[in-house]
Formats: structure tokens, C-alpha cells, sequence
């Protein structure tokens, strides 16, 4: 889709999703800062679109090494320092998604795997990273293609699916995850309602999720996240399919704030729930999901709105930013390996290692 | 509290609920038609506050029967004919709160039993209107303060509340309804922590009773609806108290949207669930919860917040403003004729027999 991270020349354009669906406004990154402000202030945001800018960040820090030293005043040692350096402020962007910290890793691990080369060059390097960085851009827009061909199958002619908060196009390259079996189903010619849940406080819902399905030709309706388990009372939803931010090895899932909340809706409506994710969203380095980092985020992000004030002043506020779903309130994870049902440890290791 | 629903001489004086928390104004009704708009834009909400706007409004309806026509120029039936028009009119402001309703009817009732009466006048029946209004408001206080005492009790020191929507003082007559519990408990010098989900679309968690609360010096904490579920998970919350517009003869209880999902999340964690409910807010006309009418309210409430649009244009909107709580999901039904549980026919009978 159009509204893709590009990087050229010394700049990272993303699409400033914070103005959605009122103005369609792009920022240009020049630096890795700038790139840490986006994620942080959610710029971009969505679990594989943030690990691709961090990756993108990092060639940006290293153009800017190349602005401010010229080509080679520095050697292997020290520039993979400046690099792992940057690398840990772009992880502290946003801690709960595995996928920025993974994105950094990897990068990281191209550069060092360079230090036995005895010629250095920040240029060279920056090819080596710019390549890794496409290359990885690349397989996530697979591992989406692959989402949205297996996810598919499970969409049924004239069903009526619920999504929450954006895992699209904005969250992930191309057709996005837990969307894209959506883009699929609808290229193949079937038909379904998709009601899509706002998703307080940021409402990634009804800006993004709903911006980009009208964008396409699929026309969503809109509810608050209070109306879910009226809507499922009312038969309206057959399916749910959310997004994911980071998957223990059990199959606990952290999402956006309120997933947990509406897989138990879920199971009390008897309605299937599903998990669209890569495995680049896996962090087979935990257990289970208690191990997951949840991010709070700023009271004022509950209490105004559009610079609104919509609390009392001074009113405390609790905000975390995600939740974790125990793996047995989820009937499958799609994944671009294909759809792992039941949800445990077992099925996760078998489909991870195809 | 200080900011009552107030009639005098020909105005009926309402806390303009729409601008709180930002603004504490006032509306003067002038007429039946200014309720009635008034309760429409939920200026003045709440099912016992809509009741009492109500029946005040039929005073009005007499007041400007008297200033358009004099004092003398109808007869009985025809003023009582004039009066059901615009008890109707009224009734019809918001479908879902039985209160409304019978406050309307209670009215008429009044006037109906002066037809026999052979001597009409209006300013004799507006007389007699006014009193019982008065008398109507007096008792939604007295039943407050029951709930208060009776819910006061569940209150143990320490404890961790969770409260839905407003079912305050601005709800209904002096300590409300919801939070007429933890009004009486504070003023006995328990403590707790309350958290107040801010209930989309409208806000009246985040708007009102957050503002209420602090106003009487309970220090309260917002969340997000979508943040229930992990605050219960966190072991934060130990009871739930909210309000009730309708309740059938089986205990089945229409409240605020997203009460429902409320009663689910609550039983899944094992959290006892509560309705604070005056027994003027029983309809014993239908015997469960799907004769309950949902009122729809318009899209824009969920598309657009303070003038904000926060939806692409023109995107379809589900917007339900009540849904229906079945019985078995119910701890218990704080009543002003006492705690009612389980909840269910024969005991909800026995206690309003009382």
C-alpha cells in the first residue's frame, strides 16, 4: 500500500500516524533521535513497523556518523559501540514489542559480524545496514503476505469479523497481520462485515484500522470498546482477529490494552479468537506471558484528546499500554508459518522450526 | 449536594452536565420543551435525575398553559388531555430508564385524580403538581440514602472499588445511587480506592463521577473501559458497584453500554458484582431483561469528541447506549428496601414487598 516507511538519502519517511484520519502528513526522519521520538510518541507505531524504523534508525545513525566525521575517522570498535548505543536508545522507545528489539539485534549483529574485516569504512558499513535493513523490510512484507494466505482460509463468505486497535497496513509492511487475511478475503471476492473497536485511549481502532479498510474498499462499522460483548450478545461477530506485540513460548500473547478483556468476551460468547503475528513476534527467550514488560504510558493520554481536556484537572490516571492474553483463551495464531491451534508450547516450537 | 435539580418560579434549574468537568453552568428550563430537549442531550441525565426533570417538566407544561392562556380558560379534560401530550412527549426523550416513565405517569396520575374535582383552576392543579414533584424528589432522596446505608455496609476499610458511568449526584437526588455507598462510607471514615472506567462514548466516568468524587474529597483513578479486565487482573479491584435504568421482574439489568462486559470480566476474575438501584427503577411489567427497549443514540457521539473529529468521515457507527445484565451475572441489588441476593424473582418480590 502507499502509505509505506521509505527510506531514501538520508531520510526515513513514515507516515505520521498521529494525524490520521483527519490529514495524511509524512515525517521525515534525518536522524536515529528523530526516529526514537516517532516510535515513542507513536509516530509509528504498530509491532513490525517499529522494529523496521529501528532498523532504518541505525543506518541513519550511521549516516549521520558520516555527516559529522567524514568517511573514516572512526574504526570498527568504536562505531559498533556508537552503533550498540543507539541501538539501546531505539529499544527504549517502546519496551513491550519484541519485534524493535529483535529489528536492533539484528542489525547490530551484521555490523559486528563486519569487525573481521580489516578495511573499514563507514560508507561500506552503511551499505551492509541499508542492505540488512531492505532485506528485513522485505521478509516482514512475506511474513504478511503469508498472514494474509493462511489467515484467509478462516474467512467465510458473508461472516461478520471484529478487529482491534491497527495491526494493518500501518502497523506492518504491505497488508499488515492481523488485517491482512481481511485484504486477502476481500481480493478473493468474499464478502463480510468488519466492525472494528476504537481502542482507547489513542483509538488506533477507529483512526487507523478504519482509515486504512475505507482506503481499500472495505467499509467497516465502528463501536466503542464497551459494546463489544453487546455486540457478540447480538450474534454480530463470528470471529475475532487481533494483532500481537510479543508471544511467550506457551503462546501468551501481549497486545494492545483490552485484548486480554476481549478474549474473555470471547470464550463467554463461544466466538473463536485468533492471534495474527510473525514469528519475528515470538520471544522464545520467556516462558509465559508474566515475563512481559507492560508499558505505561502518560495519564494525558486518558485525560485529553485532540487537546481537549476530558477529565477533571489533576485527576489520577492508571494507563498501561498493552496486556497479556493467556494462550488458553486463544483458539489459533495465525502465523506465516501457517495456523497454530491449540495454543501451546509444543504446536509453537513445532511451526516455529518449519 | 450543591448542584440539585431546582424549580422555581416557572424555571426548572438543571447543572449543565454536557460542559462538565470544564465548566459548571447552569440551564434554566423554561418550558416542558427545554426538558425535554435537555434530558435528550443529556444535559440532565441519569435515571432518578431524568425522572424528577420530568415531572418537573409537567409543571412547567401548567406554568405555560397558564401564561399563554390565563388562568381559567380550559376545563379538566381538556388541560388533562393537554398534559398526556406532553407526558408523552417527555417519555419519549429517552426510551431505556424506566424512571423517566413512571415519574411522568405518577404525575398525570395526580392530575387524573382531580378531574372529580368540580371547581378547575389551573394554578390549583399547577399546586398540586408541584407538591407532588416535591414529594417525588424527597422520596429519590430518602431511597439514596437508603442505598447508602444498606451499600455502606459492603464497604470493608482498605477496600478496592470500581465504579461504571455516573450513578452519583449528578445522577440522582443528593448521594445518588452507585455512589451513594461510597459517599456514606467516606463519611464514616472508611477508606478506599476507587477507580472510575470513564465509559465511552459519552464519558461519564472520566467527566462526571470523577468530578463528583473529588468534589467531595474521594481522590478517585480513571482507566480506560478497555483496562477492566488487566486492573481485575491485577488484583485491584475487590468489589464493582455501578447503577441500573431498568430492571425486570427476574433482576435482569439494563444499564449504561458496557456494563454487560463489565458483569462478564467480573464473574471470569471472581469479583463481586453490584447494582445500586432505588426500587422506583424495578418495571415489574416484563418479566426478563429482552423486553428491556435499547436506545441507538447518534454516530457522532463515537466519532467525534468536543468538536474533534477522531473517525475518517462518513464511516459507519454502532452506537448502543445500554445493554441488559442477566441476573445470574449480579451479586447482589443494592435497593433502598435493602440488599437484595441472590438476585432473582422471588427474592427481588419479597424485598419490595417490604
Amino acid at each position: 500500500m502507499k502509505y509505506q516507511t521509505i527510506y531514501f538519502n538520508g531520510k526515513l519517511r513514515l507516515l505520521d500516524q498521529t494525524k490520521l484520519p483527519n490529514k495524511v502528513e509524512y515525517v521525515d526522519c534525518r536522524t536515529q533521535y528523530e526516529v526514537y521520538s516517532a516510535i515513542k510518541c507513536m509516530q509509528v507505531r504498530g509491532a513490525p513497523a517499529i522494529g523496521i524504523a529501528a532498523a532504518y534508525g541505525l543506518v541513519l545513525a550511521i549516516d549521520n556518523l558520516i555527516l559529522s566525521n567524514g568517511n573514516d575517522p572512526k574504526n570498527w570498535d568504536e562505531t559498533l559501540n556508537e552503533l550498540k548505543k543507539q541501538g539501546e536508545l531505539l529499544k527504549q522507545a517502546r519496551p513491550t514489542a519484541v519485534n524493535l528489539s529483535l529489528a536492533v539485534d539484528r542489525i547490530l549483529q551484521i555490523a559486528k559480524d563486519e569487525t573481521h574485516n580489516a578495511s573499514f569504512s563507514l560508507e561500506y558499513l552503511k551499505k551492509r545496514l541499508l542492505h540488512a535493513a531492505n532485506n528485513f523490510l522485505e521478509e516482514e512484507q512475506l511474513s504478511c503476505r503469508q498472514i494474509g494466505k493462511f489467515g484467509s482460509n478462516i474467512i467465510a463468505n458473508g461472516m461478520q469479523i471484529l478487529t482491534y486497535c491497527n495491526a494493518g497496513a500501518l502497523a506492518a509492511p504491505e497488508i499488515g497481520t492481523a488485517l491482512s487475511p481481511l485484504y486477502v478475503a476481500h481480493n478473493t471476492g468474499k464478502k463480510f462485515n468488519v466492525y472494528v473497536s476504537e481502542t482507547r485511549p489513542r483509538l488506533q481502532g477507529s483512526r487507523l484500522t478504519a482509515w486504512e479498510l475505507k482506503e481499500t474498499g472495505i467499509e467497516p462499522t465502528i463501536i466503542c470498546d464497551n459494546m463489544i460483548a453487546q455486540l457478540m450478545k447480538e450474534k454480530r461477530v463470528d470471529i475475532v482477529i487481533v494483532g500481537a506485540d510479543r508471544i511467550a513460548k506457551n503462546g501468551d500473547v501481549a497486545n494492545k490494552i483490552g485484548t486480554y478483556g476481549l478474549a474473555i468476551l470471547a470464550k463467554h460468547h463461544q466466538v473463536p479468537f485468533y492471534v495474527a503475528a510473525p514469528i519475528s513476534t515470538f520471544d522464545l527467550q520467556i516462558t509465559d506471558g508474566k515475563d512481559i514488560v507492560i508499558e505505561q504510558r502518560h495519564p494525558s493520554e486518558v485525560s485529553e484528546l485532540n487537546g481537549s481536556v476530558i477529565a477533571p484537572e489533576g485527576v489520577a490516571v492508571y494507563n498501561p499500554s498493552f496486556d497479556v492474553t493467556p494462550h488458553d483463551l486463544i483458539t489459533g495464531i495465525i502465523s506465516d508459518h501457517g495456523l497454530i491451534t491449540p495454543v501451546n508450547a509444543e504446536r509453537i516450537e513445532k511451526t516455529l522450526a518449519v
